[in-house]
């Protein structure tokens, strides 16, 4: 790829950017289209729906860019909540890395590329005719002493990432944990699920948790509701689970963590999750049916990764001229049309790979709810996972080995020439890489802001639906935009050495990203249901990754331009990033699992919850919503009551 | 090797055993070995130093393996407690899956391998000149459907394997629980050890410790006492560690698994080991310089095992005859001898190996040692694996791929070439490991019963010690014995299809062992300590790792012999006997890790626990025997107690 032909691809992007900034500035000032650009605003009464036609309305405002950019952490904890917080704290925390890595990338590698021991002429006089590759490590002669300059670098930013990384775990586990301290005390905090009770003919399960409790648990246990299943089949199983309600959230926290039976496989426990976070649907009594979802679960999502690719390669075999022409004879004028071939045959199986890659977050997010979750935000961390590895395997890995499902499984099995091969594929990628970020990056936080789809339903329902008609507030699905971020993530660290062009691209991205993220926090998502930061450890397990990926790169790199020292004197770092990442396992994740004693008694001193049996019955009613109901401890069994 | 060669092994091997056994059944007699063959014995004063002299004394006598053939598991239980069970069901778990497999693989897999598709003719006529390559796999051809027997037979063993470790493991947590449920409450089991105590200018460790205990366990908090170093050095240091006691086992138990502070690093608790378990010079109080020394012994061990063969074949190089030649001059008559130059190149660099094997469980010791284990049970436990691993190692991929460090490391790094690689190099070895079993397993256990260097010790320092010096009995060091017992049931289980041959030389092994560890538990050792059964996981995992091993040897045989849907078909087994492994590891492990509330619960009410204070102290005194003092809560420092 020449230097040119970028400039083509940013120019359009470019261009595309503006007018979807112009046409948003217009259309959110659209009375019918504020069900689609401000339902956050609308359903909180803030924006009213105005009738009245006046010409400010036609004429595109940046008001909204200024709003998003001034919006303080304190108002976006507040909006969107500790999750909120994490994922706009991901993307600058990228920014910040970018930024550092961009102005060594800049200022030294990229002059460094360009006219150290050159195998291929720079120049100067036609700029936009040099290839792309005169930008990168490639230009660089074999055994040249400049390539010591990228080993530093290799070594300056990863010192600068871990830090950055131990500084922001550091910064969000103390949000965590004055969140968990300044709220309130939920009733579900007070409350556990147990399954597998085990029951004997004698006594029912009711009889059962109540003994059980009582004689293990006589100072803390308050009471507690068996759950039973509603459906007209399953009515007549009486089901081995019950919620179990403790006098304090000690009590509770207590009898969630320390193994109850002497059979692991029984008395069970977990914590409850907020009524509005709980799902019901795939709700396993028994220990066997969930451990046999959850391995059904990962044996879907390593069969659907694996084969990711398979359909696409298909459908892009299939598109090929021949067979269109035989399938709908009347096109054949039109295919024989240059500009129509090369539009179908370039760009088509591109674009064929996007819409497939647009169905991994529901399916993956299906995955997860089958597994035996029975919390929305659980499925969605697990989704979060799923996702991204499937991103990486089948975007990064497809696209650098360009082979075969067999052929990457071969290479991924054969671990000792991975740095080799690697170092070999990823750099000749660069140039692809970069329009990645200029295509798809931009335009998908481009469409983020425009929410097409949303626009386009709202413009087909519109005929069949009330003015007045309920607003829909949508909460973020960041099991789609936290993979999506952290891949690009993964790209820049990857390619800040091997073709450091590529950071300006990906810097814009994420200021695109910043100031669409939280224009969207205020006006379009509310939080449903949250997590209090658990997706940060996953941010932080990716760059980890990312690091590590970048440093076995760069080891091959400095190899395969025979530079053994350099490449002898990289083995360390991996080994310092991995046990910097074990360091900060142990240092701030059991924050993330659970809240500790002393966390747990300071926030009961502070304000002295008032719990009555009542109000914990409630939860666990409202918990019901779906498909269970509820019998009392004492046998008489009560309507399920909708909340 | 042909079956003569083997045949004279056997026999000079079995004449071995014949000889010892007569001399154990003569010198135990004589009172002046009673030190050696019975301290056990002499120092429960059962057997008593007879000084008459009579003519029985010199006439060899089995009753001692009558004596130990009809111990029964509750002699055994009250003698060696549960570990010397379950190390002597270990030995009964081989000697059943092996009796299993035997009659397999000697009525069905022997005779297969002799006359079905021979490449090498299997002479009736002239039996001792047979190969012993007539007995193996590799004496089928390739593609024969005679393989499908084989294919069978791992079918079937690994089944009767996992249904045999089902069945052990259940039994065994079960004897846990009812030990744990039979035994008194223990003051040990009130007492939690903390490390990592925040200490503030204003608060001594003391009173930071009795305000925390007493906000955050009110009901169950009972008293503390700081650990002091003694040494002259670190005396001045005021160490941030402290034994709690609490009213009941329970609020010690849930202490230990709550995460007490909001900082993970923070009030690190963990259960207390018994007083005679307890080992002190490796106690660090904080975070960093546990994690620190574990990282060291990890990497120690590695280093150790990695480079474990390069001094054998170091010292294997210089044994030539030349260089002897050179250094000794004077020997240079005697080796020209063909016996002597024989015993020299063929047996010295095995013998090397051999005394080299020797180091590795008290180096292994050492490492975990310095790991900051607090007990000695727990250090046996980890230096147990760590034997385990280096013995595999060392032992079996060395001899398989007989190559050096760097090219086993490349081996294992290209994971898909594996199978392929160990089924081209396992068959190779058949011989050598059936000589391996007959030479070194029958001797390691024979010389077991005999005590050799407890023998030499004894009579060398015979003329300085009184005769009624203080007895030291033994405990059995499991860190040595538990791997070696191990890889002979790798040896089997990877073994049994390729060379069938090996299996009637195991089961010999396994019953010497049987009768000569429960003789040497009457006899000779006596528990100093115990795990309570915690070797268990350490074979159950072992056992499944040789599965696995096999299973991979099986796929790769499969395909070196031209049947691609027995390799293919094979592919299933590991997988299922992975699961088998995780569904173990879910249903019993937890119960080898920590005792459930129900269990704590059960006990106290069958045995109410008469605890004072004052043998909380104890217990705690008793603990310090070694390097630490105490300080009372109130600050008064007391002097150490010896008990």
């Amino acid at each position: 790829m020449i230097v040119s032909a970028l400039l083509t691809s940013v120019g359009i992007n470019t261009a595309l950017c503006v007018l979807f900034f112009t046409c948003y500035s217009i259309l959110r000032k659209q009375p019918s289209n504020y069900k689609v650009y401000v339902p956050r605003l609308l359903a909180e009464g803030i924006s009213k729906r105005k009738k009245r036609f006046n010409l400010e309305r036609l004429i595109p405002s940046p008001d909204w860019v200024a709003k998003a950019w001034t919006l303080s952490e304190e108002e976006l904890f507040s909006l969107a909540g500790l999750d909120g917080v994490v994922f706009i704290r991901t993307i600058t925390f990228c920014l910040k890395i970018f930024t550092f890595a961009g102005i060594i990338g800049i200022l030294v590698l990229l002059p460094v590329n360009c006219w150290a021991n050159q195998m291929q002429e720079f120049d100067v006089t036609d700029f936009a005719d040099n290839s792309l590759d005169v930008f990168t490590i490639s230009n660089i002669n074999s055994g040249s002493n400049w390539l010591w300059v990228h080993f530093c670098a290799v070594y300056i930013v990863t010192g600068f990432i871990c830090l950055l990384l131990h500084h922001e775990y550091k910064y969000i586990a103390s949000k965590r944990i004055s969140h968990f301290h300044s709220s309130k005390p939920q009733p579900h905090q007070f409350t556990i699920l147990v399954r597998s009770i085990p029951t004997s003919s004698s006594c029912s399960v009711s009889e059962s948790v109540e003994s059980f409790f009582k004689e293990f648990y006589p100072s803390t246990y308050l009471s507690h509701v068996v759950i039973r299943h509603t459906s007209k089949i399953r009515s007549l199983l009486e089901a081995r689970a019950a919620f179990v309600f403790f006098k304090s959230r000690y009590g509770a926290a207590t009898a969630s963590h320390m193994q109850l039976s002497v059979n692991p496989t029984q008395w069970i426990t977990e914590p409850v999750p907020e009524p509005r976070d709980v799902y019901w649907p795939f709700f396993f009594e028994s220990f066997m049916r969930r451990w046999i979802s959850k391995l059904l679960a990962i044996v879907a999502t390593t069969f659907f990764t694996i084969s990711f690719l398979i359909p696409v390669v298909i459908v892009q075999g299939l598109v090929n001229l021949n067979q269109l022409e035989v399938l709908f004879p009347s096109l054949t004028s039109i295919l024989t049309i240059k500009f129509v071939t090369q539009i179908i045959t370039g760009y088509l199986p591109s674009l064929i790979l996007q819409l497939f890659l647009k169905v991994v977050p529901p399916v993956m997010r299906l995955i997860s709810s089958i597994q035996g979750y029975i919390s929305n935000s659980n499925i969605e961390i697990s989704a979060c996972n799923k996702v991204l590895s499937c991103t990486i395997w089948n975007v990064f890995l497809a696209t650098v080995f360009s082979g075969s499902v067999l052929t990457q499984l071969s290479l991924i099995l054969d671990l000792k020439s991975i740095p080799w091969k690697l170092a070999v594929s990823v750099p000749a990628q660069a140039s692809f890489f970069i329009t990645y970020v200029v295509t798809q990056g931009w335009t998908s936080v481009l469409s983020e802001l425009f929410r097409i789809i949303p626009l386009i339903c709202s413009l087909i329902s519109k005929p069949f639906t009330s003015p007045e008609h309920e607003i829909d507030v949508p909460s973020i699905p960041y099991h789609r935009d936290v993979p999506r971020v952290l891949f690009f993530g993964l790209l820049g660290i990857t390619y800040f050495f091997l073709a450091p062009l590529i950071l300006p691209f990906l810097l814009a991205y994420f200021c695109l990203a910043y100031i669409i993220y939280r224009n969207q926090f205020i006006n379009v998502y509310a939080p449903k249901y949250e997590t209090a930061g658990k997706y940060w450890p996953i941010v932080h397990n990716t760059m980890i990754f990312s690091l590590v990926l970048m440093q076995v790169i760069a080891m091959g790199s400095f190899a395969l331009k025979k530079l053994k020292p350099a490449s002898a004197w990289m083995l360390p770092l991996p080994v310092l990033t991995l046990l910097f990442n074990e360091y900060c396992r142990k240092r701030f994740l059991p924050v993330f699992i659970a809240y500790s004693v002393e966390r747990i008694y300071k926030q009961v001193k502070t304000k002295i919850p008032l719990l009555t049996e009542e109000l914990l019955l409630n939860v666990a009613m409202h918990q019901d919503k779906k498909t269970k109901s509820f019998e009392r401890e004492d046998g008489e069994q009560e309507k399920t009551k909708r909340i």
